[in-house]
């Protein structure tokens, strides 16, 4: 945590002190090691960041004087739209994509993903909040990633993805790509990863059809999660 | 698994016959779900590639016909040393290390790293072995990267870096450098990632001396497991 986020209601209006308690007052404690008269970096969930000096630890509440002077760094200009993978591997991932700056996540449905993976408790809207606060918290962010979910692949193309098309250049990682995937483009980009089974040739035409430009990441195959940041990496400035 | 990895013991000269048990014949039987006749992609660990048709298969073994007719893929010319991790995230990184490619990984003990680490068993040789198998296998690769452990900076610093720089170039992931990491870099590479902790100035200062670069990831802190593929993505051709 190199960020304590607070909940946009924990702030009373009219003063600068906020009182937290459970897992980020433990977390301060314990492995922040903070006392009074140290000072956090901290920030508002969808708001400002700024810095709080501690005025009170005891083992119920750690008790903050906050002054909001900063802003939180700017998202990529990226969307991700992604084969829901394992329930593991996505809670991690989760917090990854929210800590790389990712600005919209889609979470889609395709032929060789596991239907069971859609009956996890990771997709439930709470448990997905709480892992991408973990990864502001991480990067030093108050925004969150905009996410939705998205269980039929048809609707998905047919009707959420052009509209992102419309403003945004489309990549489809893909291991057959002749093209591969270029560097550091500065545009807005929507950047879709099937499931490590592969999408269908029907699906990647489907993706094609609609303006998704195959690109390729060499002959390694890699699992999801690396291919995540091995992409970012690449693409961003 | 991608590709079904065999030891070099494992293939009787003279034959084209191999007997598999354990985790790799439940892997094939559970997963791939193969059957008599169908063919796998194989390879010889530290070896060539190839296919291999299923003769037999039963609760006890699988029995392959080899065929070694394909080399594995180049390995980049990258060297990565990294200050030790936690434990788990250390076991997910060499698979994640192996997969992407790394030829060489010094694995290195700072002032800021957790001496504790230091005891856990992953870092046996055996262990680390094994993550590193995963990882070709998922890859199709069969050329292990060659792993050595380092734990005192002032040695590594003084003899085991120099004589890597003499041949490639040094970057160094560091925060607060102005320089952002470049893209796409054409030539032998040595990559120092340090503790989530940070290096300390000192530390710092002695890598710069002997020739390693500081390259910023922007301002966002990333954890080390996005770092590396990040990081690769972006410095590989």
């Amino acid at each position: 945590m190199n960020c304590l986020l607070l909940e946009p209601e924990e702030i009373a209006s009219g003063t600068d002190s906020v009182r937290i308690e459970g897992r980020r007052r433990r977390h301060a404690e314990e492995i922040l090691r903070v006392a009074p008269g140290d000072t956090l970096r901290v920030g508002v969930v969808g708001g400002r960041m700024g810095s709080a000096s501690v005025r009170r630890l005891d083992p119920e509440v750690l008790e903050l004087r906050v002054v909001l002077d900063d802003r939180p760094p700017p998202k990529r200009a990226l969307t991700l739209v992604l084969a829901l993978p394992r329930p593991p591997v996505f809670r991690r991932l989760l917090s990854t994509i929210a800590s790389l700056g990712v600005e919209r996540l889609l979470v889609v449905r395709t032929a060789r993903g596991e239907g069971s993976f859609w009956q996890s408790r990771v997709i439930q809207p709470g448990a997905i909040r709480e892992r991408l606060l973990l990864g502001l918290e991480q990067a030093r962010d108050t925004m969150l990633p905009e996410v939705s979910l998205h269980r039929h692949f048809e609707p998905l193309v047919a009707e959420a993805l052009p509209p992102l098309l419309d403003r945004s250049r489309g990549l489809l990682a893909h291991p057959d790509a002749k093209q591969p995937c270029p560097h550091a483009l500065d545009e807005p980009l929507t950047v879709f990863v099937g499931p490590e089974g592969g999408l269908l040739d029907h699906e990647v035409e489907r993706l094609v059809g609609i303006g998704f430009e195959p690109v390729g990441l060499g002959e390694r195959v890699l699992r999801v999660e690396p291919v995540i940041p091995f992409l970012i990496g690449r693409l961003s400035m």
